[in-house]
């Protein structure tokens, strides 16, 4: 059987995109003489498309782009990921379905069985699971068809009481198809990989898997579509990120046309969850990941232009930096704002910054700005000392600058801020959490050197100085980082350990960190969830970002 | 059988304070007297916990305070809702419980069959559904026993494949117990006795349903526990919104010891989910959640002082009157910021309501702070018309102090938005969009009005010109919402449709509504999505508030 493997970007709710791209690769895999061409998860709507789901015009508009999709499948079979009604009156109204389309018709429909609900998935809100399992039968083959967390029910401790592969095998299917709609973080391209590879093991049988690439919002898909033969080695291997496609011949020996790539002897793919945080960890995947992920909201959203805060520091320099290469360097205008506190190096090597990257900036101080809410609050500020109130002032007097020329340029804010700051609350509401996106939001600090280093590899886009200077926020006279928090690589591991690991401070004392700094960090980090709540979109490249994976109550109490 | 029902209000992950509570009520209940005493949801842990069930420290917790509480169960049986490990290896790892104790010990769990994931709950993110369903033999009295959504399965389409009273009508019980976790809306009080009265008539049990009050973040609980007896004649009710307490004697026969409330054969409760925005359905109602969402919010954080921006408009006037008698005058600072756009009467009007509350307030004007921004983004600024930059620099300078005064006096940043403004957009993102809490972000325009007029019932609160004048952001010479705005009395009923309804734009049409409000109103919503991702957290009084029970992409095509 002569299988196309679409891996394509979608837009959620683009139907008319979206059905357009569809029809595109249906002619192409025609072209190249396939008997079948596969596309991803949901790809009709996008995934994911949330509440959009609960609109019964957007259920409609499902449906008739399955039926003028359909209409281009004469010659050729068409697998394509679709919402579909559920006719029972029992149980949830939809499927989150795969559609086999064939002879211009819905041949049959697919329903997925094991809906995932955990971190960032919401499956279960919308869809019933399915509750009967077939193969279809096409040119005398059997297709084990699957939808995404389908063939991840593995293990001694599953997630899910049935395992649709095994009750597919009851009617000795010949090939496995899965298409998936599965997110990337710097732990899953190898742990996908296991996972498909594991299916072919345990079930013998040959596996084509077609996963969507583009990011939705914060969610960015990473493709890496597979085939391995039934031997299970790999023997095809799509693009990381980009849309791609491949056409191969699985024959009747359950061998496919293509070179191995890896053999199936090959030691198992090591498992990519690592106990400690290790901040070099396929940092170049995730530089792409971010890339992508900037590029796609505002290509999604019409959107050109980005504006940066630019404090000389090295969280708005690898932003800057990142956003240049997504948007082009034309593109992003950075905005120096020092004041009274700022050092002499923070204009100068913001300044340098942009001169290396060729971005435009301006320089605006903030200090009679400064000035006039001094004397406004006067009335209120009289007989106090200087605290955290006047610092946040001076955030906010910022955050309120960019924001006034992102609106007069027509121009989106991109937030700073790392994902230590946001772990502790170690920034200022309105002022340098303000912004639309955030390009970093799920990146350790020390994961920012790593970028800052990565970018700088071929040849010095960061000035040095900005990586070696020690932190700070420069909102009071020599202020430090160091002052308010842990060193950075004391930080980091523990946050590490709280948020991915969900271990609980007894835990992770047991580990052997410094007890005064788990105790401070937690607390810091559970009193920052009225913080985050209002924090903007992360894009997320680790297996626990903020945001709607991670859902915390902000009024409770806390391990701490 | 003598019953006592506790209806407590609990702070979700205070396993001490829970504990000490229950244990208290379960003293209560001995001194009574009763055989049983039945607390609702998850009482042990608070409800809902969301994430913090991931942590195993914190069902350790739960299961510590079980344990704890199962000490005091002698000579009395008692229910509580707790998280139960699932021992079972397939499935998710816990279960949503109630556990029935006695003679000191855990006698039996029972486990929640229908999950509900829909709107703004979760839990078959975190639950395994039960698959086994039994009687409880106390007494000599079989004792069904559900929790909460379990006998919601009700209907010619339920939600869910299989309804456990059914199931356990197999074992012929005596008497239905229900421990709950239903939160409050206007819709839900007299839906919620439909549903139970609805189970009466069908099994032809007598039912306990006790429910948990209290607001948790943006979730009002509203307890209103029933009795019926085995005729459906509703015998006992606790209070709305207040913590409770009742013991009633149910007899052999299904009576209750208690006088009829309503008789069994009264008309079915009107179902309160208007096809039509009623701006003053049960307005007393939403009125008294906000004030306890508004007190559980400050007094489960430890916190006392709000401040409140007052620009003398209806919202900060209702917002400010409904925090004055929540938290206290004393405790809510107000701050008037005029600007060359404000009129005499905005400040006149916003002193006068401080003085009707008594409530202190500041005048700071911010014309010398929007001048010093103008200067400094001068040049970027240069040779461009004015619009909504600077329109958007007053309203960030004015969150901006009051984020200053909150920060030095230590007060929470009471927002003033309305749902109307929410949901268009027609707010400024840190601006007036900034704050803690969301008093009334689910409330439209002209709800607000009917809260105005509520808390002038009795003496005039709000000065009546706040009321009566056009509604202006005073952002430009001679602005009102009329001009970006279709009239609230068309808006809010398109909003309604759209929003509460999710009807489509299409089938509002159909409604016979006006075209061009229909559309702009739509792409408005649609459009606003980003500017609501990252707002704070909203006390819900509809069935459809903003917030984690709307989960819309912000990077999508919409219908518009």
């Amino acid at each position: 059987m002569k299988i196309q493997l679409a891996q394509q970007n979608y837009t959620v709710g683009d139907f008319e995109g979206n059905t357009k791209k569809i029809i595109g690769a249906i002619q192409k895999a025609k072209e190249n003489g396939a008997d079948l061409v596969v596309f991803t998860e949901l790809s009709v709507c996008g995934y994911p498309s949330a509440d959009l789901l609960n609109f019964n015009e957007f259920i409609d508009n499902s449906l008739k782009a399955v039926h003028e999709i359909a209409a281009h499948a004469d010659g050729i079979a068409v697998i394509i990921g679709a919402p579909e009604r559920n006719v029972s009156p029992r149980g949830k109204d939809l499927f989150n379905s795969a559609y086999f389309l064939y002879d211009k018709k819905i041949q049959t429909t697919i329903q997925k069985t094991c809906l995932p609900n955990y971190d960032i998935f919401d499956e279960y809100r919308y869809f019933e699971p399915a509750y009967e399992w077939k193969t279809i039968l096409f040119k005398g083959k059997k297709i084990a068809l699957t939808v995404c967390e389908d063939i991840w029910n593995l293990g001694d401790n599953p997630l899910y009481r049935i395992c649709p592969m095994d009750q597919l095998m009851k009617e000795h299917p010949d090939i496995m198809i899965n298409i998936s709609a599965s997110p990337f973080d710097y732990t899953h391209d190898e742990d996908r990989k296991a996972t498909v590879k594991q299916n072919v093991l345990k079930y013998k049988l040959p596996m084509v898997y077609v996963n969507a690439t583009g990011a939705q919002t914060q969610t960015i898909f990473d493709g890496l579509s597979l085939v391995f033969d039934k031997d299970a080695n790999l023997c095809k291997q799509l693009a990381q990120f980009d849309e791609d496609e491949a056409c191969i011949i699985v024959d009747d020996n359950g061998k496919v046309d293509s070179p191995i790539i890896e053999s199936n002897n090959e030691l198992p793919n090591q498992q990519l969850d690592p106990e400690k945080l290790d901040p070099a960890l396929n940092i170049d995947q995730v530089r792409k990941a971010i890339i992508h992920g900037i590029r796609d909201y505002f290509s999604k959203l019409g959107l050109q232009k980005a504006i940066v805060g630019n404090s000389g520091g090295i969280d708005s320099a690898v932003t800057l930096a990142l956003a240049c290469e997504a948007l082009g360097k034309e593109n992003v205008l950075s905005v120096l704002m020092p004041s009274q506190y700022s050092s002499s190096h923070s204009i100068s090597d913001g300044e340098q910054l942009c001169r290396n990257l060729g971005s435009p900036y301006y320089i605006l101080p903030i200090e009679n700005i400064y000035h006039s809410f001094l004397n406004t609050l006067q009335p209120v500020f009289k007989n106090t000392k200087p605290d955290v109130a006047e610092e946040n002032i001076q955030a906010r007097t910022r955050g309120n600058i960019l924001m006034a020329i992102a609106n007069k340029l027509g121009c989106v804010l991109l937030n700073t801020s790392n994902k230590s700051e946001l772990s502790v609350g170690y920034g200022t509401l309105y002022g340098d959490m303000a912004g639309g996106l955030s390009v970093m939001g799920d990146c350790y600090k020390l994961q920012v050197y790593e970028l800052a280093r990565h970018i700088n590899k071929e040849k010095e886009i960061i000035p040095k100085n900005i990586i070696h200077k020690q932190p700070s926020a420069e909102l009071r006279p020599g202020q430090y980082d160091s002052q308010s928090l842990p060193p950075y690589d004391q930080l980091d591991p523990v946050l590490y350990q709280y948020i991915e690991k969900s271990r609980e401070p007894d835990e992770i004392l047991k580990m052997g960190y410094n007890p005064k700094v788990v105790d401070l960090v937690i607390r810091l980090v559970n009193k920052a969830e009225f913080k985050r709540h209002q924090f903007c979109p992360i894009l997320r490249i680790s297996p626990k970002a903020f945001g709607p994976g991670r859902r915390i109550p902000v009024v409770a109490r806390y391990f701490k």
